[in-house]
């Protein structure tokens, strides 16, 4: 095991503060961080004041191993960090050369010409390393200082992200602080709560108890995730593997996956091993069931498309939803749900194809099915079905639970023909043992 | 102007520190207060970890005026907020009987019994106000306490908000610390850059500069958005609208509105104002262009539908794409986006139609078109043109941008026809003196 530390993050940015952006470096850097056997103790969003970034740093400073600040390298005059926090080291700040020549060379590949403010982003603090940033003109910056480190990065993401992947982790696990190979086995579960999953699952963790460490994580559509990490007890990586089989025999039909896999990924994956195709036909959903399986890199193979029709038309028109059925049993229905699933299936001419239909508000609805009301349809080589599912909150919420339960009724309908993927490769890493 | 205080966040959850999930409650209060015209001075995610709460609270709570907690009330037990500051600031936790009445009540709703964990949530600090939570069994909390003052609210986002609003907002009013009224002027742009954006209104701002504040968003996808406010130099919201009548006339095609307005919304407001209606067809977005148009409440007397075509062979079946044109020019070229516009058009029966076909990655492209090569249609009562685009970064931002674009396309083409819509009535309030 990688030797315990303290790591604490200071986000810089009026940005976070003002309700301009949500703050998506803390996330990205804690779930690379606790991949890697690291977790964050603290995190803090900071103005663009030069004297609340040094208070807060040297507050930091004192009690933490390792800080890593984002944001406010850039070349404008709210960009305080490189100063603030050098000023509070008692550091000077030196021209680096090798920053200097990667701005020249980034600006004179766009046939621009080097101006101050770029040559400001090239000043780094006495004794610091200069972490290359191959995107922007805002170099990161390495410092070990009295047993500590202190990290820079610029607040851009892509130019982040790269240099925190290629350049921090590997720095943190040549010097032993974060592990090489993944620290955890992450499982994924879909329509059990977090506190069913918890219970659920407890006899399975108990007999290892003192040697591994498991946490829960729940997203807002209903995903539920288990990660299950050696951490200070020293669990092995294949007694941890076996802990996740014994999980996924438990959930059952519940299981997703192992690691970030989504709904949409896995129905495409069962659908590719039996070379067979999809389409969606959605009202309400308006494109995010599309979507779902347009997000997935190499789709197009078994994702042939979709029709939305916000329009009653539109279901007449190009899905042959006959405007009678509509009529009488009006456009929110089971019926309509079944011809819309069947019409994409044969217009799209796909083995399987889903349909949703629904109000989700803030208009729509009646006495008989107020907003909330979706029917799904589900059309596959066997015949069509619909169901009907009530779902709460908002007009967001209703549409993001409406796709999920779509694709995980479709993932359990396919799932009672094809047999269980195996453990994926990548997943099988070995934990260091330090 | 309100009594300028020091106001600090603690986010409560380990899910932030370790990637789980994002801090939307930060970006939620920060945009709330500052429209009342408070601004947050720091935000700090913690750990589920008592000694951890107990000592930042300490630290905060010594400085700020107004301290706001959000997570950790919970039943289980790692919510350990209550306990742990309650204990910090040497109060006992006493039993809440309007708590415990709220609880019963919202549990017998649900027809089950009342357990020892939520008694366990009733329990409140010494001298607290309870806030009613209505949709869940967490209450909140409100404490005044040596001049300052203590928020602590559940962490679940649909029971903290409507608690924020309608509880937390209203007391900081009546003790004049936020305003009644919105404290700024919102304006947004699309098309000009962040740097662009700040060079070109700065004379405006000139005269004014010391009594107003202006502040400057961008987000990822590239719609900036501009904030004037009063601030402490006070001045008139008179003063404040004359300024954005100026930015406007100035920003020019590159105006996109005042307040929160979107893309869509306000190609669906030009096209609702004519009585017309818009279509999509869409291959590499693969949902998202209708979405956009779908998200917008009241969209579907405008919006008629799409067609997803991921698969050539529904451009063909759907939207009468000559599979000649196809074959000779690719299914990535002005050739087929024209095709895809026109069709869509006509048999989604629409006024007007936007299309999109490109190579979003990681597979495609080619010599010609690499990976990030657009091209968007618009057929128009008038007729159809096409245009190509090069989108650099990953699959998401490339489709994200090419939604961005097809739209802006469209809503520059309406306004060479529309008259300018006035400023909207919601932004005509009054700066409250004080």
């Amino acid at each position: 095991m990688p030797i315990k530390k303290r790591l604490e993050i200071l986000s810089l940015g009026d940005e976070f503060l003002l309700g301009l952006r949500d703050n998506a470096h803390l996330s990205y850097i804690g779930r690379e961080l606790a991949r890697k056997g690291l977790s964050i103790a603290r995190d803090q969003e900071l103005r663009d004041n030069a004297e609340e970034i040094r208070r807060h740093f040297l507050e930091t400073w004192e009690r933490a191993d390792i800080v890593i600040t984002v944001g406010g390298l850039g070349p404008t005059a709210d960009d305080l960090t490189r100063e603030a926090i050098s000023g509070a080291l008692n550091l000077k700040l030196v021209p680096s050369a090798e920053a200097e020549e990667a701005v020249r060379a980034l600006i004179g590949r766009g046939g621009r010409a080097v101006n101050k403010a770029h040559l400001k982003q090239c000043l780094v603090p006495e004794g610091a390393e200069v972490l290359p940033n191959a995107l922007g003109t805002a170099p990161g910056i390495w410092l070990e200082k009295d047993g500590r480190i202190l990290v820079m990065l610029p607040g851009a993401a892509h130019e982040m992200r790269p240099m925190f992947m290629n350049q921090v982790l590997p720095r943190l696990a040549a010097r032993d602080i974060a592990l090489i190979n993944d620290a955890f086995l992450q499982l994924r579960a879909v329509g059990i709560t977090e506190s069913e999953i918890t219970q659920l699952l407890a006899p399975v963790f108990a007999p290892l108890h003192s040697r591994i460490s498991v946490g829960y994580g729940c997203s807002s559509t209903g995903i539920v995730d288990v990660r299950i990490g050696a951490d200070e007890g020293g669990a092995t990586w294949e007694e941890i593997e076996k802990l996740g089989e014994s999980c996924r025999e438990l959930l059952g039909a519940n299981f997703l996956g192992f690691g970030d896999v989504t709904l949409a990924e896995v129905v495409i994956r069962h659908l590719r091993s039996r070379e067979m195709t999809v389409s969606v036909a959605e009202s309400c959903t308006g494109g995010l069931l599309s979507s779902a399986f347009a997000d997935i890199p190499g789709a197009s193979k078994v994702f042939r498309g979709g029709v939305v029709c916000y329009n009653n038309d539109v279901k007449t028109e190009l899905l042959d939803v006959p405007e009678a059925l509509l009529v009488q049993h009006g456009a929110v229905s089971a019926e309509t749900a079944v011809a819309m699933a069947a019409g994409a299936q044969e217009k799209l001419d796909s083995d399987y194809a889903l349909s949703v239909t629904g109000y989700a508000g803030p208009e729509g609805g009646g006495t008989g099915s107020p907003v909330g009301t979706v029917f799904l349809g589900l059309a596959t080589p066997e015949g069509v079905w619909s169901r009907k599912v009530f779902l709460e909150g908002a007009r967001t919420n209703v549409r993001e639970r409406a796709v999920l339960l779509a694709l995980d009724w479709m993932r359990r309908r396919l799932k009672n023909f094809a047999s269980e993927p195996v453990l994926p490769e990548k997943s099988r890493n070995t934990i260091k043992v330090g």
